[in-house]
């Protein structure tokens, strides 16, 4: 069995302070409807687990009925979301029944995902234990140990910027993120936190654009995007 | 003396084969006369080195009287680029008269860039020897030796993706990529020449968004951000 994880439980500000982004509509729906089409409508997946914020639990419960038949397709449970992503995720993965192998972890703002990215990122799992969605960096970055002298030039060539999905065995993403939070220790991704237990993570690199809405800006692009799926 | 050099010599191919991004007009304007805007109504520069491919000769004459009494408010010399970046910028700092001190090195499709940064950028190069506008980084960024697999997770809170202006002594710079260029190494922007002479590097944070056209979907946000200048 395998499931998808919809992270949708996040607190971006770049929208503004009232703003939550997920529920912004583009291209006729919310931005975590379309998230949650793109793995209802995918072969490989067998559940969906939604994690979201306390108090929107009968929002997302209307959106089948709402918005599009696909979300009907595959069996979908919600979970409450935490303090951090990281919290988020692990109560998603709590929530996974015995017999889930592999999982795909995924922005609720990530809409435009094609279904080449989610087979390549789970089956990259299923072979390696952890697999991330990525493209090569186009910015050139520097490291900085005080913001404001630059300390390390690094080498754009050997950097990649991560998305999601990122798909892992779940043995290995619970071994993983326990860790972690053994430690009391924060990741910025799920994938960070299999470095804690030298788990190797494949690259799987994005040929479509796989955008996440972040700012105001980004909603024309998402349009777009949505229009050519 | 401080001079810019606008650097307008690059091919870009994220466009489409045919299109010259440099050329692509917005808000009324090609996106490099916005860039020499930025420059020439900026009471800091003296002066203007525009570095361009060959045959554009007569294009680049012609803008000021086309477009914005503001460019012939500056004195402008063109030269002609080279094969790569650094090449170009090369010859843009040979052609500047020994009485010029700064330099503020910039890109052609860059045209949003506040008076602001391109003051604390200059004057953080007159102070340190070299300074660049950044922006901390928001991507989770991963190293890879081989490109399929994670080689070092990065820790975000210390990256800076950096922009342009990067602003120089010229002494210093011109010592940075003569190093560069006898050693026949090849870097992605100028600031990362500096690291061979151990020439210190500060970061100026870019409070306004100061973005680069690549795709054509960046066009619509420079529209909006040229709009509100």
């Amino acid at each position: 069995m395998i499931a998808a994880i919809i992270v949708a439980a996040g607190r971006g500000t770049r929208m503004g302070p009232d703003v939550d982004k997920l529920f912004l509509e583009v291209a006729g729906k919310p931005i975590v409807v379309h998230a949650w089409e793109r793995f209802a409508g995918h072969p490989m997946i067998d559940h969906i687990v939604l994690v979201i914020k306390d108090g929107l639990q009968s929002t997302f419960r209307e959106f089948p009925e709402k918005y599009h038949p696909i979300l009907k397709q595959k069996p979908y449970s919600i979970v409450l979301g935490g303090s951090q992503r990281q919290d988020s995720v692990w109560n998603g993965l709590q929530s996974l029944g015995t017999d889930v192998e592999l999982v795909a972890i995924h922005d609720g703002a990530r809409p435009c995902t094609s279904p080449q990215l989610i087979t390549q990122t789970l089956s990259a799992a299923r072979e390696t234990g952890a697999a991330v969605a990525a493209q090569r960096a186009t910015d050139t970055v520097k490291e900085s140990n005080d913001g404001s002298t630059i300390t390390h030039h690094l080498d754009r060539s050997r950097l990649w910027t991560v998305q999601t999905p990122q798909a892992f065995r779940v043995d290995v993403i619970i071994k993983a993120l326990g860790y972690v939070r053994e430690q009391n220790l924060s990741v910025t991704d799920d994938t960070a936190a299999c470095a804690y237990i030298q788990q190797p993570v494949r690259l799987i690199e994005s040929s479509a654009p796989n955008p996440k809405a972040t700012a105001p800006s980004d909603l024309p692009i998402l349009e777009t995007l949505l229009a050519r799926l």
